[in-house]
């Protein structure tokens, strides 16, 4: 077997309760490395096509990668894939902490679970033994407190990944928590989780990850860690974390405002990284074996949340429960991020669908006799914080809101689609494309939906952060919508994702090179390994998701859009006053954008010669026929 | 006349005493815009070739740009030009603070003092009248004490810029110096104020700069302050100041130490921007209009120094105090740091000399009967602060090292020229080439000898920040000398040299666009001014300067060349380990360099064509003939 990776993974059949250990396709391991890279691979193969996400025909698949876990910095994520439940494409979320590490501690790469349960159960994996657990005594518990009895059962060595109501309860946003604060958010898997009526993961054991070159290793994480510890990033993020961007978003007029009808917030003070620093840090937080605490240990120290404490709330967070609802009260703002985190919600999308919900609320679409007697107003918040517990449990309103903006405009229809701030299904994070042009072909394009994260070209356009992991994250002029430029989209989408499948965070592509990357992988694996191939293994892992997405959302290029507003409704003031994203900039950027992935521009689909060359043959009949 | 100009010069006849308002050469303005730019325009139009720098012949011009005094953040810029006593070319220097606002609200855009003074004297401008005062009882006088005497007697609003011990006695690398830590310190400038027996200049005024479009240039000027605002260069600048880099220079292995024996320093903990922050920093200071307090303000609190307070060490002072020396005192370099500003001396030129003094010490090139009985070991730190003073006053064998690197080197020689770490004479930042190939390059193309700020490329080889103020400045990878990248340097001398021009700081360039320095321009002086034509002046003005460059030292390609140590010894040690700028990578660097910049491959002239070009045909005779 590969060094770095611990061999095995679990396969759990939760209808039967039954548990195999089995080795890792190790023939798999080169081509997709691991995290969603790999988990994807299984997903594609072990599924059939048309599967409902919330049956017990999708698998959920947990995966670390094989620098997870290891003394590389910020190497400490494990990924979570299935179908999703909200854009009906392929889920993916990753997180951070120490679950991903305590997993393979515990002596496995991956957990594969099928089927469902009939009743509440949790998964123990102590020192390379499983067991599936009664879960009914924690069920309808929240995520600390299932956290706190499950550890109390297991030992303090324990770490665990569970859900919390909202999974229970089918959110279609649901998160999967661990470490009490941190999640893997988007996409709903959560639910996914909740539909199998498996509660949690719970990990410990003192297995050794096992590298090909120690020695060599060592030096390679260690020239990573000073290349972060002397970056400009750490410094920045340490002293404000994430919410460093609110005023640098803000002031390039592209910080969404009042469900995305603004691109500037007046009262910004009351919320950018000063306000979150002033009134809520208590300190930095860190992930394991990462030398930049960028998280933020918080407590609410006045008003009506007064003595709650938490992590949070990060830069999206802030947005979305903040301006863009018009909401200024950071305290509520923060409760809502810690409610998120108990009951187990993807902020991003209950902010979002609260915020649309408001704009429903405003035009009419939604009225008192359709939210339970509340009055749905912009700038509420307490209503914010309380829709927040709603949600979670699917109570009166909170139940239309549990389905996303996505299915919510088709339900209320009267034109609310075109305020529906999601692509693919999935809610937009909190930068505004008619602000960084380049920014809306990247969600259209991000192959789980409307998302940021995927290939971050928020960072050189509205940070002026560039990327050294690929050989050019320059964008010349963010106002303007240029095609040649779509490049810089592709090589990061590409490189992100590698990332992601070796179980590393995305902000050390800002930092590190492809070469030093390169370096740990070597030396972990033993492969002989290139930045070529690293370049390569990473399109083979965006064309695979990308084909999964075709075969089972049957995307195609006039899916690759955004919501109306960006493209037809003007900015109103700020610098970027006046723009949209115009059609036929998004359609010029997408003909090129399709060009240098080798994509056909009818379609939007990877074509036979380009899944040949990235020896995804088996793909070609899913997408092409025999 | 162009508004956001004065539209007056003084010129002052020392000789004579006489003082003369003449009108700015408006047809000037638009082709050389102010600063060093214009400034080295009336330099080369009014000295014949090859006066020597600190005759009478040779004048010595003060000169603000349009933008200095607006409320443009960070345009608080005056520039110092002659012909340079420490490189035998074109000397400049620049200076923040509040000196050259206080000239232009004096009445004047700038001064050419001529000839030399047979007594001291300084030069008081009262609301547009000036004269010359007797400065014999200030003769002698360090920076602190000649500011507090002179403001005394000019009252509260008066600003100063003078030189000290070091400037009277001719160092050839003595500082102006104003608000009495703020230092137009590089080329030696002070030593052509010292010859010509002129401690200082004292402004006071409440003239109005008027601006052509009042309203427009508030908003262009606003933006610009709210993008330096929210940029991660403020977070990083002020948590930090320039000291910001130092780990990020050592973790790169191109940190100077041990006289650019090493490149990697084992205490940089002792020295990097924490230290600083914890051991001395009382608080950030501004400049003149400028968001970004990335000034330190400072005192020792403990050992032999306590009680002194000022301002800096700067990041390159830092390093020339210390590592340089192989000194991790942090006091003692504070101390170093605190005489040279009050004695007038530039700190790179300074420090660098002694650590080029111990080397030939620890070499046996000097012996105890050439020092006057010291022995100048490497790392002893009070005996680098008793230097400063020595060399200031010219004490013992200070009178040497007032001389600087290159003239110590010739007269020492026995292959000390092998380390005498400097370009055309200037005394190289702490920045190795041999661990980011292209700042070689920059080093022998920067147009006032080795220095960094010319064309901060350092800014995205080093610190991973890249500049917004051309059109890119990526650098794939630093270890690489990549011809082909060779034009950004070009673009970045360029662009850098307008904000000289302009009265800016060239830290700006990381943070806002062409586009946005043009609006200022078009509003401030009415111009239908555009990006082209900010970027053909920069060329201008580089041509310029490098013709008379030429004219006066005789440069030429094979005097664009790096000290041999850079060359020739590989770093020993650290990421860099074993490289050097090999001598055929600097000539393929440097024919890509001349390529882009339209100068001939023999020469490292600009061309004939060149010079037609760009409307400086009245040179053409200086190089060409005719």
């Amino acid at each position: 077997m590969n060094k770095a990776y611990m061999g095995k993974i679990l396969r759990v059949d939760l209808e039967k309760g039954e548990i195999t250990e089995e080795a890792l396709r190790e023939e798999w391991l080169r081509k997709y490395i691991g995290g969603s890279g790999l988990a994807a691979k299984y997903l594609f193969d072990e599924t059939l096509t048309g599967i409902e996400p919330l049956s017990d025909e999708n698998p959920l698949i947990f995966m670390t990668g094989p620098l997870t876990g290891t003394a590389s910095a910020s190497a400490s994520r494990y990924a979570v894939v299935a179908k999703s439940p909200l854009t009906g494409i392929c889920g993916q979320a990753s997180s951070g902490g120490s679950f991903g590490p305590m997993l393979k501690r515990s002596g496995f790469d991956g957990i594969i679970f099928e089927k469902a349960s009939t009743h509440p159960v949790y998964l123990k994996i102590v020192d390379e033994k499983a067991e599936l657990c009664d879960a009914s005594s924690i069920w309808g518990k929240t995520i600390s407190e299932t956290e706190e009895l499950l550890i109390r059962e297991a030992g303090e060595r324990a770490v665990v990944s569970s859900i919390g109501p909202a999974g229970e309860n089918l959110v279609r946003y649901a998160a999967i928590m661990n470490n009490k604060h941190r999640a893997a958010g988007r996409c709903g898997l959560g639910a996914v989780m909740g539909s199998k009526r498996l509660k949690a993961v719970v990990c410990s054991g003192k297995a050794q990850i096992k590298l090909e070159d120690e020695q060599a290793f060592r030096k390679a994480a260690q020239r990573q860690n000073d290349l972060l510890d002397e970056s400009m990033l750490k410094v920045a993020f340490e002293a404000f974390g994430t919410n460093m961007v609110s005023d640098m978003v803000n002031v390039r007029g592209g910080y969404p405002t009042h469900n995305w009808q603004e691109g500037v917030y007046e009262l910004i003070d009351e919320v950018n990284a000063q306000a979150v620093t002033e009134k809520v840090l208590v300190d930095g937080v860190r992930c394991f074996a990462c030398p930049v605490a960028c998280g933020r240990g918080t407590e609410i120290r006045d008003g009506k949340y007064q003595g709650h404490s938490g992590e949070g709330p990060e830069y999206e967070t802030t947005n979305v429960f903040g301006p863009l609802s018009e909401n200024s009260d950071l305290n509520a703002i923060t409760m809502a991020n810690y409610l998120c985190n108990d009951y187990g919600l993807d902020t991003i999308s209950t902010g979002s669908t609260i915020a649309f919900a408001m704009e429903c609320y405003e035009k009419g679409i939604l009225d008192r006799n359709s939210t339970s007697g509340i009055e749905l107003n912009f700038g509420e918040a307490d209503l914010i914080v309380d829709l927040v517990k709603k949600i979670a449990l699917r109570e009166g309103v909170g139940d239309l809101l549990a389905e996303g903006t996505r299915l919510m405009a088709q339900k209320l229809g009267h034109g609310s689609e075109h305020f529906a701030m999601n692509v693919k299904g999935l809610e937009l994070p909190a930068y505004d494309p008619r602000a960084a042009k380049i920014c809306g072909l990247a969600y259209v394009t991000a192959n789980r939906g409307g998302d940021h994260i995927t290939g971050y070209i928020e960072g050189p356009t509205f940070v002026d952060a560039p990327f050294l992991l690929i050989d050019n994250s320059f964008i010349a002029d963010p106002f303007v919508a240029n095609p040649e430029e779509t490049k810089v989209v592709v090589d990061l989408e590409n490189a992100l994702t590698m990332l992601d499948a070796l179980g590393g965070c995305k902000f050390m592509g800002m930092v590190i090179t492809a070469d030093e990357i390169v370096e740990l992988v070597k030396s972990a694996t033993g492969w002989d390994y290139s930045v070529e191939e690293f370049r390569k293994t990473g399109e083979r892992i965006y064309n695979l998701i990308r084909s999964y997405c075709v075969r089972e959302g049957g995307i195609n290029r006039n899916l690759d859009i955004l919501p109306k507003r960006l493209m037809e409704d003007p900015l109103p003031s700020g610098p970027a006053e006046g723009m949209v994203v115009e059609m036929d900039s998004l359609e010029s950027m997408k003909d090129a954008y399709y060009g240098f992935r080798g994509w056909d521009l009818e379609n939007g689909w990877p074509t036979r010669e380009k899944l040949e060359e990235l020896e995804l043959d088996e793909l070609i009949p899913s997408l092409w026929g025999n």
